[in-house]
């Protein structure tokens, strides 16, 4: 164990930082002189943001992304399809998504995948209420959107098995090499999902 | 300009990560889901940090590095020899010869190096503050411990003339081959400079 280094203030917040995602001492350092060389009333907004975004926003009741309403700006729009729910595992999914400008359905957001190594299962993510929504019959699609990996791959088989009962039409974002990307460097299992799902032109 | 993506509130704590040094978008809203997911305890904690670096800290009256109290803990040890200063631009530089723990003489930390570019010049910097503890004639060593880069160089060479009057030994740290790095990947002018200084076996 090495002494501390700085003032105990600067200290305590060096650890905060450092208990960010990703962020290490020295990072968690940099980032606390920045805030030592902030204006006060700055460093105040920042402690309140801080303190509004762990109280103000809560989930939608609906899709379960995150909202300083009772439902989120999605759910809250007539018109939206909400016949269409789009299931993704993260807030920022339904971002990432929203910036491409041409889904119209509404979301789910399962915060989490299923990942037995980290003891989550079922229970752990929204899938009771994405059942609930889809067991109240007005729900034509589920487009299963996590991410194209292991644990994302069988959380969207795990829920597509589960949805089966209801007869709801349950599909999967395509796979394929990304837009703009090198053919040279995409891997071997993107392009054979890519030549599996050509299309005619 | 792109619609805000997440509730007010996080939009407001993610603009504020994005501030801090070499943070974008991705890592800002990373930061703020995860600060979502902690304690509310936990949160509050961190925004009293926040605010107590920011107030809680103060400039050493010695040295200028960052403290508690009106003296640091190196400036405040008596057991420290006050007549040797080592000149670093930043309060991590202190703590990065500290943790070599071969170093006992005081410091003298500068805030930054003189960056005509940034309209950076000496009234911006502690020279003054140096050249007055120089001033009051107990130093009989001081070191140049700023960056090895070109404006750490003129900066040191900048206050090395100042100090010339006083009579003090001025000196710069050893420039060299890093312990434990690869000659190979060490650039021509650190190769030089190695040369340069050899010393005998």
């Amino acid at each position: 164990m090495q002494a501390p280094q700085f003032a105990a203030p600067v200290e305590r917040l060096i650890e905060f930082f450092q208990r960010l995602p990703g962020v290490g001492r020295k990072t968690a350092q940099r980032f606390a002189f920045h805030v030592m060389s902030m204006e006060e009333t700055d460093v105040s907004a920042f402690a309140e943001a801080l303190l509004g975004a762990k109280k103000g926003v809560a989930r939608c009741k609906e899709c379960q992304n995150l909202t300083d309403g009772p439902v989120c700006r999605v759910c809250g729009d007539e018109g939206r399809d909400h016949s269409v729910i789009c299931v993704v595992s993260e807030p920022a999914d339904v971002a990432a998504i929203e910036r491409a400008r041409e889904y119209r359905g509404v979301y789910h957001v399962l915060h989490g995948v299923l990942s037995p190594l980290n003891h989550i299962g079922p229970e752990d993510l929204t899938i009771k209420e994405l059942v609930m929504r889809v067991g109240k019959g007005d729900v034509k699609e589920v487009i299963m959107a996590t991410d194209p990996d292991t644990t994302g791959e069988t959380t969207a088989v795990y829920i597509a098995g589960l949805l089966k009962p209801f007869g709801v039409k349950v599909t999967r974002l395509a796979y394929g090499v990304p837009v703009g990307g090198h053919l040279e460097f995409a891997d071997e299992v993107t392009l054979l999902r890519a030549l599996e799902g050509r299309r005619e032109l």
